[in-house]
């Protein structure tokens, strides 16, 4: 008898920000799986358990809560933000599909939440309010050529850039080569926001042009959204600046 | 004195997928403008009052607002979904750039939620579990050649992409006309999913591959995600399909 995989979401860290359906689904489970940094945001009881792990481990990770499933518990497979970009419901649907065949007659419920760019996004205005795409900026599970690659044909499709896991110890130069490479299609005007723990005590949202773009700026906890030509900056005195990127296209990326 | 603006966002539809934070901003307001159907979400009280607006008419209804909250009300513009994405936080922010400027001394709250494509990936596996964009295929507001521009650049990009608006009774044709931009780019095996209202009661998930994708499926209600030839499918017994692209990239698309 099989038990339940849920894979939830606990948004950017305001816990304001956590769905009720989320909370519905760590009440329903008993044993958590994550990093451990996002299991503290949880609330748990003495009857559920944790199993923290590093946030390397992610494959690892999703084998071991599929398995304790299979074997008829309720667990959780916790990510932040939402689940499903750049988080473990794809580590898991991967296990799925590589694991033995028991795993996939397990009862999987996936909720989604507040994924960081949306909560980075509304603490400047509506810097994806068009289109717009989410890249991983680590090449520890693909090519670093692919990546450049891919932000630059963003860059001359007029998309809007949302840059997750664009630094850590292990990656330091990745970002300023990403706003190099950008650089060369876009112009140096471009906003780039550099929005670090949105909704948390510890919330920093600053912006520059991507020509004066540091990626000394960021850290593991920053997204970084870096504008189309058409995107605009609203001047507001005594209040932040606003970001938003307009609904109507008026040609300049084209 | 000014009054405060909020622009929330309900989530997809799903009472328990909409934010505490939301719930909040709401409770907060007591004028609510907003397209009907996204106002019949809310619960409001006798002393809040609505003020629906028909879902082509957003920067009149940014307008309206703002003039609301500079009068001093505390005003409440409602989305579904993320307010950021194809939503309101844009027309208010496109009206503050052009309005008067007294409009910049309101206080701007948005709060951010679950938007569609992460609602419809939840409920199939983890299709935007790579590098992704998001477009609106709507002509209305840009020119449709820059939209399949757009489309042919992502695909060769590799990224997943989610459309929104993908049709209405006044643009019929533009989803079949996308899905052959793409086959073009894309091999006719890439799986896309036709994401009804999830995580409603009417909800309705679909999957074909691309080279039978049929835009009929789709209506208003439905936000297509469009695999990348890294996006992989698994089969289970008594269950439905799993949709996921894995985290790392295999060399498919290159």
């Amino acid at each position: 008898m099989s038990g339940k995989l849920f894979i939830v979401g606990t948004g950017p860290g305001k816990p304001s920000q956590m769905t009720p359906e989320t909370r519905e689904a760590i009440a329903a489970a008993t044993e958590f799986f994550g990093y451990g940094p996002y299991l503290d945001r949880l609330d748990l009881r003495s009857d559920q358990v944790r199993i923290a792990s590093d946030n390397r481990e992610e494959l690892d990770r999703a084998q071991a809560a599929l398995a304790r499933a299979a074997a008829g518990a309720n667990v959780c497979v916790v990510s932040g933000g939402d689940p499903g970009i750049f988080a473990m419901a794809a580590a898991v649907c991967e296990a799925i599909d590589k694991g033995p065949s028991e795993w996939r007659q397990v009862d999987l419920v996936v909720t989604p939440g507040v994924t960081a760019m949306l909560a980075v996004a509304a603490r400047i205005g509506a810097p994806l309010g068009h289109d717009f795409c989410a890249m991983s900026l680590s090449d520890n599970l693909k090519p670093w050529d692919v990546i450049t690659r891919r932000l630059r044909l963003a860059a001359e499709a007029g998309l809007v850039i949302a840059l997750y896991n664009p630094i850590s110890k292990a990656r330091p130069w990745q970002l300023g080569e990403a706003f190099e490479v950008l650089r060369n299609v876009l112009p140096a005007s471009v906003p780039v926001i550099f929005g670090r723990a949105a909704g948390r005590p510890d919330e920093r949202i600053t912006v520059m042009p991507l020509g004066e773009a540091d990626a000394n700026r960021a850290d593991m906890a920053t997204c970084v959204i870096i504008g189309s030509p058409e995107t605009r900056m609203v001047a507001r005195q005594g209040r932040p600046d606003l970001v938003y990127t307009p609904r109507s296209f008026n040609g300049e990326s084209h």
